[in-house]
């Protein structure tokens, strides 16, 4: 990532010290999550396991956690509403590998390259379904409000993106609507409940939706960006994956408009009619490189993740508070 | 379907007594449907209008309707929740044909056959996330505990059907198990609305739970034997499908445990293997009626349907009524 370490001066923010205030929360968090997906019907344990025990970073029930923490909720409930914003996650990603017929996830195989696509559309729907059972058993109305409008929001995004992929005529606007719906919006869901759990005022409840959606986005970019220049080691994804996929994201909207004729011409033929050819993907980074395109796209991603550290003015400054705008940073500036 | 033609002298029961009584309510549903499955995103509605409009008999909404009306029910909130019944049953269609990769449903070229799988997969998502959303809206939380519940035993039945397909050492009780939750348990839970709006006691939730959950298990045992008898056109499916995916049904069950050394090694062939040639399905028709294996399962389905009949003796004697145990009776002897 040789464009990010230029413009890189600070030690790289992290997510640590999140995880170390919450981090009793989190392994209740992951202890509920291992006991809600069980079945008497084996195969569902072992593939929903395989993707929970995954190695993700679980970023948005740590959202949940830290904002209600930050909004003075002292009680349990956010356990369990963090557990369901990650079933929640945890289904959108069966269904995303599906759709993309993608192979490796975080380094690993995906459940669909290990079981097939059918277990994994059916698990999917099923701890869609365990994150409802949990909301309920919350019993918030208010919370199953955010939470089944955010996942119909990000149902939309992902048709969305599906229409968008493969067309270089996507603007930049479409772009990051995608982005917002199919990525933002349930980093916004998880960072508002914390103000319905402490009970605060609207303006709360919005200044923490605008803190997780801004970071939501740096988040998106960073991933996008990441396609066109970690190396597959680090990433723990198999780097080219949006571009074997015509996936139209902002690096290479980017290059594409700030490109030559004959470089039209190679993302209309590599994006647009996915005729793709040995030493595609390395042309595509290098122009990606060159004309700054990644540097670009991070810089945006810093700007949301200062935008969502600016959203979190109204709450006291403490260590929650701290430690959310370093995951913010985290956000927009993370090489995994 | 000879065999059943046999064993059958009055008239075929239907749906219309209940659709004639429901009418004014079932035209509510449909406007609502087709209301709540907008979105600016136009391939939702495209794609969803396509199923919707598919010719489905709306019977779950219908129980959810009549069940509420047969409580004494007399507000309007059984429109929504009924809407919310057909989208998990939409969503769960959707996904199932996905994962069967089916290109027929009643007649008509299935989602994923005109618009890939891809969208399949999301729009079903987006619906199950709509039914949600209406539930809230709602805002009872036992219906959303009922139905939440209802979907994860679904998955958790699609699932274990992955796991008998291909296996003919399932039992009964396995086969039993498996249409008990993908199908059975959402009539069930439909069914029990109607008692939650009645604010009826916890006996005739119950009732109308029974009443559902063996009209369910009639419905598909019905379903599961028209794939060896129906002809296409009436049946509006493709018959067969079930034999072609290795489905372990009752009749390739009654029919495999009553046949000869030879016919066992022609299902093992088929089925386990599935290796199929021309001629094969012909075959698998001429056994399965050879052996009773029809009239059998009819005969089974005829029984469940009785037993939702007598799961309404507690309720008094309405047109309600009687037109749900005609649509009991149509459930265990239908040819579409």
């Amino acid at each position: 990532m040789a464009g990010v370490e230029q413009v890189r001066a600070a030690p790289r923010p992290s997510l640590d010290a999140l995880a170390r205030l919450l981090r009793g929360d989190l392994d209740r968090v992951n202890r509920l999550i291992v006991e809600r997906m069980q079945s008497p019907v084996a195969l569902i344990p072992q593939l929903a396991g395989h993707i929970v025990a995954g190695g993700g970073k679980r970023l948005r029930p740590m959202l949940t956690l830290g904002c209600a923490r930050l909004c003075g909720y002292r009680g349990d409930r956010h356990i369990a509403l963090a557990a369901a914003v990650e079933f929640i996650h945890t289904a959108t990603l069966l269904h995303d590998d599906v759709v993309d017929a993608s192979e490796l996830r975080r380094g690993r195989d995906t459940a669909n390259a290990v079981w097939g696509n059918k277990p994994a559309v059916l698990v999917g729907d099923f701890l869609f379904s365990r994150s409802f059972e949990l909301m309920v058993a919350d019993g918030s109305l208010r919370v199953l409000a955010i939470l089944s409008r955010a996942s119909a929001v990000i149902a939309e995004g992902e048709v969305m993106q599906l229409m968008t992929t493969g067309n270089m005529a996507t603007t930049e606007a479409e772009y990051l609507a995608v982005i917002e719906a199919k990525t933002a919006e349930l980093f916004a869901a998880a960072s508002r409940i914390g103000a319905v759990l402490g009970e605060r005022p609207p303006a709360e409840e919005e200044a923490l939706d605008r803190f997780g959606r801004n970071l939501g986005i740096a988040f998106q970019l960073v991933d996008d960006l990441l396609d066109y220049s970690a190396h597959e080691a680090e990433l723990g994804k198999s780097v080219g994956d949006d571009f074997r996929d015509g996936k139209v994201t902002l690096p290479v909207l980017l290059a594409f408009a700030r490109g030559n004729d004959d470089e039209r011409v190679f993302w209309r033929r590599a994006i647009e009619e996915l005729d793709q050819r040995p030493g595609d993907l390395e042309r595509a980074i290098e122009l990606v490189e060159r004309h700054g395109a990644i540097t670009e796209t991070l810089a945006r991603a810093r700007l949301y993740a200062a935008a969502a550290a600016r959203a979190l003015a109204p709450f006291p400054d403490l260590p929650e508070k701290r430690a959310l705008v370093a995951a913010a940073a985290f956000a927009g500036d993370r090489s995994f």
